[in-house]
This record gives C-alpha cells, structure tokens and sequence, in this order.
C-alpha cells in the first residue's frame, strides 16, 4: 500500500472531521437480534456528494429519490433502516421515502433537499412511517455515532463492516471513512448491499464522482454478477472538507492518493461483504491474469467466484480443478485451453493445458486456511482482474429456506 | 398433445425398428452404485444424423470428433461411457476419441467413420483405454437394450430417463426414442447433459438438424442459462427410416407432427433432468408470459428459475415472491414493475405492480407438492416462454462439497 496511506484503528464513518452519526431501535427489523434499525449520518456542513446505485428494473422509490438528490452534488444527511426496502410497494415508496428524509430534515434543522433516504430488508412491505417518525426523535447524532450506524445498517450480516484511512494530499491530512452491509451468498448481488462512505478532504464533486465510479467497477461490482443486482444496492460518498485545503480535482497534485485510498477502503469493505455469506467459512479470491482485455478479465474471475460448483468444492477443501475450468469456459471470456494455467494457493495445477499430477492431500491441507485463493493465468495477453466471493455450506440453504417473507 | 401422437409404455432408444443398444461394466465408473458404465446404439442400417454440443469453450474432444463426424448428415452407431469425461487432457483426448469410436466400429464391423464416441464424468482424467478396450468386446446389442444404455450414461443421476412416442406422418406410424442423463443443480448446465434420440422416421438431414435445433432451444436449453454448459454436453438424434414411408422434409404434410413428437420428447426428458438435481425434491416450473419478444421471455423465465435465493423459498415452501421480483429485474429482459402480475400455484401475489395482501400457511400449503408453478404476466407484449429447475436442499452442499476429484 501507498506510503502516504494510513489504517486507522477502529476506523468507522465518523472518523473524518465533523461527521456524526447516530442510531436506534424503531421497531423495524423485528426479526434480528442486534436491534438498531434506523439511524443518521450528518454533517455539520453541507457537502460534495456521488453515488453509484443499483442496475435492477426492479428498485426501491428511496433508490430513485436518492439517485435524483445525489445528480445535485451536494447533500448534508442520510437517514437508513433496514429491516424493510421500500420496494416493491407502487407509488405509496416515493410518498415514504421523501418523508422519511423529511422527518431527519427538520429534526437535524437542515433542508429536507439535503437529506438522502435508504432502506434494506424485505420486499413488498411498506415502510411503518409511525414507528419511523418516532425513531427518528430518538436519535442523537454524535461524533462516536459510526458504529452504532454500522449495526444499524446490517440485515443478515453477521459482523459490522466499518473502516477508515488516513491520507495525505497536498501536504494535508484527510481522512476516509466507511461502513457497508450486505452478506456474500451465492450470487453475492442478490442481497441489498449499501456502503456510506465520508471524507474530510474537499473533493470536487464530479471528481468524487468519477473516483467512486472507477472505485466501486473494481471492488463492489467484483464482488457481484453484471446486472445481478438488488432493489435497493447503493454506494454513497460524502465530502465535507472539514480537513481544509485546496478542493481536490482531477488535476490536483497527489489526486491520485485520494482514489487509491477510495480504491482501499471500498476493496477492504467488499471483501468483508464476500466473506459474510450466510454459514460461509472461507473467503475465496480469484485473480484472473494474461486475459485479452480488462472486461474478458473481470468476466473470468467472476464466473469462477460465483460458481457454485466450485464454491461447494472449495468448502470440501476440495481441490476440483475441472469445475474452475467449466467456469471459465462459460464465462463469455476468450480463452484457449493449451494456454491457461491454473493454481489454487500457489500450487500450480495446470500448466499450458495440460494437468499436473498433484499430491490432493496436500493441496487440500493448504484449502483449510479461511482464504483460498484460485489464480488462473489465460496467456492470451496483459489484463488482469480480481473478484471475491465465498464458499456454500449447509447452512446457507437451511438459512434461505427459513427466512421469512 | 396432438391426437397423432401417443406415449408408449416403458419406451426407450430402442423401441423404434432396427436401433439395438446394449450398455457393459468396464470398470470406469468405480464411484457409482449402478454399475454399468460402457455402452453402445446401433441401428442396423446407416442413419441420417444431427446434434447439436455444447458452447463452452473447453470442451472434451470427443465432442470435437462427434460434431465434425454429424456434419456429414449420416451415423450409423455410438459409443458412449460415464465416470470419465474425456475433457482437460490435451490432445491424448481425441486419440483416445478416435480409438473408442473405432474399437466399437471393429465389434460392429461397420465404418469407423459412421461411429460417434461421447463421455461423461470427471474432467482432467485420460480414458482407461486398456479397460474400454476390454468392455466393448463384452457389450452385446440387442432390441431390449435400451434400458441398459440409459442405465450406463448416468453419473450422478438418481432416476434413468427414456421415453418413446408415437406418432404418425403421410399415412405411416413411426417411433421417436429417447434416453438422457443430467442432473438439475444450481446451475442446471454445469453438470453433464448427454441425450441420444432414435427413430424409424425417414427424416431428411437438414430438416433433423434444424428440427432438432429449435426443439433442444425451448427444452434442454431452458433448465439451463445461456453459456453456462458443460465439457460434454450434446443431444444426438438418429433417424434409420426403418419404418417405412417417404423421406420427411421440411414441406411434407405432417411434417409438424414430427416437430412436435420430437418437442414433446425433449421437454419430457429435460423435466426429468430439471427434477433430478442433488438433494432436489421439487420441480419448479417458471412461465412468462406477455414479454416484449421471444428473448426476454426466456431470459426472464432462466433468471427466476436459476435464482438460488427462490429455489431456496421454494425448498422451504415459502412464498417469497420479492426473491422473483429481483430476478426478474436483473434478468435483461424488460420489465415495468407496474405491469407486472406474479402467481404461485395459481394464486395472484401481485397484480399490476401492487402486491395482493394473501394468506401465506394458504399458499404455502400448495407448495408441498412435487411440482410448484411460477408464473409472471409482464403485460409488455405477446411473447412467452417456459423454464424449468429444481429446489436446492442441504443434501445438494453435502453432496458437492464430497464429490471427489
């Protein structure tokens, strides 16, 4: 990592200068244990916003709100619950979503244009307003509020996914914060996935735009099937430029310090997206390199981290080479079978085509460890690409059997 | 179904004239219970021939050989083993093709040329040749050997799956016979679809082919996602005219009986395959109706019935029509969510974008039997299409998790 780039130690949303946060129990989300269901992201001034939103016909009216607000570049607050999308639920969904950032716009004191609305849960329930409009008075934001507001995003997540990085441009120090939810699963995509993201540096908005864009293609997305998306999938980034400074372009020294931490953090949160998959044990990375251009890259590694063939072997510790090599075979992917090299761990399988007798034992010893990393070199040519997923268990179908609707 | 057409009981590839099979244990298939594991189809006069293989782009040379040996129009017999697929093994792959459709062609004492060779099974293991070379001399064929060779082609198949129809073109009764293995899984195309098909028709060789080609579209290719196939997959039909009457073109009278006799017999056979995943107890029937045009219709019919998130409500009889929505609305077919109306058994959920308040113990009630119907009316335009998959259970991880490499 670059040297200018820094982790911080329970790093959240509100580690960057003068955003708070806060959360409470609604009512909402009756059906999990870690009761926070509704909470707010603040700023004590206006920002720079960009977002990037789900590709599903199928959206929540708060996605379009949102989508519509975020095209201004500015926004000051987010107000989210999970427990229930707002999707699914015809017009009344507008109707809901624009109170709903209504009620945290006049309990914060700022225009109800400032506020953006999200949701994650169950489809085709409306929201409850009642218990909502009276969550939202309950709420105190506060500069300690970012885990609160990690928990309270989270629907079958079993850990709170919360990061922050220190960077420097321009001789400043500037901090990024960021919190997400979302569970690996099969189709990794097929489950809401939302990441809030804060910076204290004064980035230009269509700067901040394009940096998320690019971010989001090589982390979320990897983590995802093209056009495998959710109702209510969301990435969203504020700037407030607390830390001072000259505003951040395209065009400013360093800029590309900014995107590498962006690039780090929205990595760091979509592993840990890829890891929770519901009865997951291991996180399972697929490094595609030698592929003729960057999109056959991304295509290859996706095809095999979404298979659920070899993600079945992968949680036998199994080292069944043949079902990677289905994988990118379908892919869509260019690919010559004399040429491909295949290693799982390290350990080369294939080589130019041809399989290598291998001690299974071994290789399968390597496959017990939480990561298991497959990396298939296509030798056609330079691009590579990286894409996460998680192996399927038992549990997974038990869980998805019982969820209720 | 068309009065001229007519089920027959225990039908099988042989049950039309003069095609003779007979199916041996070589010793290929040491993991399986139902041991025979080599067989052979034969028709006692040469045939007209068409096939359609599998699109990935690795695949066993066995298919290569098969494809290049139907482009001529004419076949007389097929060798055929399970427990290895003949795929990953470099050029020693078509040698090994070769050598199997010639050691068949020398027991038959026909023209190895008019021999077609395929494989099923694990990927990156060379043919035992020693062992084929010993079974073949041990397979006798004969008219009751149908059910032998249905028997030998299965892998993980749980249930063999033949049938036989009737039907009647110009004035004369024909038989069209067919065998088939595969099973359902999560992506019903990963595994190893093989189906052989025989009749007594005259049938033309570019009318077979192109007959062929559209019936194995809205059946094989509907439990199954574009691209997704396996190393091996290819339906074969043999027509050995046996029975009589003049050669059937695309413009003789009744020739649609045919077309139809042939439709009928490839979703029979792809239904079983949708039905037989691991640890599958339920088929799962997706219609579409009311697309923009004929593609949306099976994209959106694929994506809902390829849902993992829905096979797993379905295994848990669970009506959670939100997990159809979003696979609908990432399918790439056009959507209006406030057209769309969505049934489970017959039962509305969802009419015009607005969900119906039901009684769920009701609906989930009709969902404990062996076959639960979806279907989605996009209210667009006149286009329609059918797919069909399996549930996916607990037993289909362990099962995939165990299978060996």
């Amino acid at each position: 990592m670059n040297k200018k780039l820094n982790w911080l130690e329970n790093g959240t949303i509100t580690s960057p200068k003068k955003f708070l946060a806060g959360a409470t129990y609604s009512g909402i989300r009756t059906y999990a244990k870690d009761k926070l269901d509704l909470g707010i992201l603040y700023s004590e001034t206006p920002c720079t916003v960009a977002g990037t939103f789900t590709k599903n016909q199928i959206r929540s009216l708060s996605v379009v709100l949102d989508q519509k607000r975020v095209s201004t570049g500015r926004s000051q607050a987010l107000i989210v619950n999970s427990g229930i999308a707002n999707a699914c639920v015809g017009e009344q969904g507008m109707t809901d979503a624009i109170e709903m950032a209504s009620l945290a716009a006049t309990h914060l004191g700022i225009d109800q244009e400032l506020v953006l609305a999200s949701s994650t849960g169950l489809i085709g329930v409306e929201l409850p307003m009642a218990l909502i409009k009276n969550g939202v008075t309950k709420i105190t934001v506060s500069p300690d509020g970012g885990q609160a507001l990690a928990r309270a995003i989270k629907t079958t997540d079993r850990v709170s996914k919360e990061f922050a990085i220190e960077f420097q441009v321009g001789g400043n120090s500037y901090i990024l914060g960021g919190i997400a939810k979302g569970s690996g699963m099969i189709h990794p995509d097929m489950a809401t996935m939302l990441a809030f993201l804060s910076t204290d540096a004064p980035v230009n908005a269509s700067f901040l735009q394009k940096a998320l864009s690019k971010s989001v293609a090589e982390s979320f997305n990897m983590i995802d099937v093209d056009g495998d998306t959710s109702t209510n999938d969301s990435v969203i980034i504020f700037s407030n430029g607390a830390g001072g400074g000259e505003e951040i372009t395209d065009n400013s020294r360093d800029s590309d310090v900014f995107t590498e931490a962006l690039n780090e953090i929205c990595i760091a949160l979509a592993k840990e997206i890829a890891k929770d998959g519901e009865g997951a044990s291991k996180l399972i990375e697929v490094t595609v390199q030698g592929a003729s251009n960057s999109n056959d890259a991304k295509l290859a590694a996706k095809s095999i981290a979404a298979s659920t063939l070899v993600k079945s072997a992968i949680h036998g510790e199994d080292p069944n080479w043949g079902r990677i090599m289905v994988a990118l075979g379908y892919s869509g992917a260019k690919v010559e079978e004399s040429l491909v090299s295949l290693y799982i761990n390290n350990v080369c399988l294939m080589e130019s085509g041809v399989p290598i007798p291998f001690f299974k034992d071994a290789v399968s010893l390597t496959m017990a460890e939480e990561e298991v990393a497959i990396k298939v070199d296509l030798n056609l040519g330079e691009s590579s690409a990286t894409s996460w997923g998680c192996d399927i268990s038992e549990e997974y179908v038990s869980f998805n059997s019982e969820y209720t609707t």
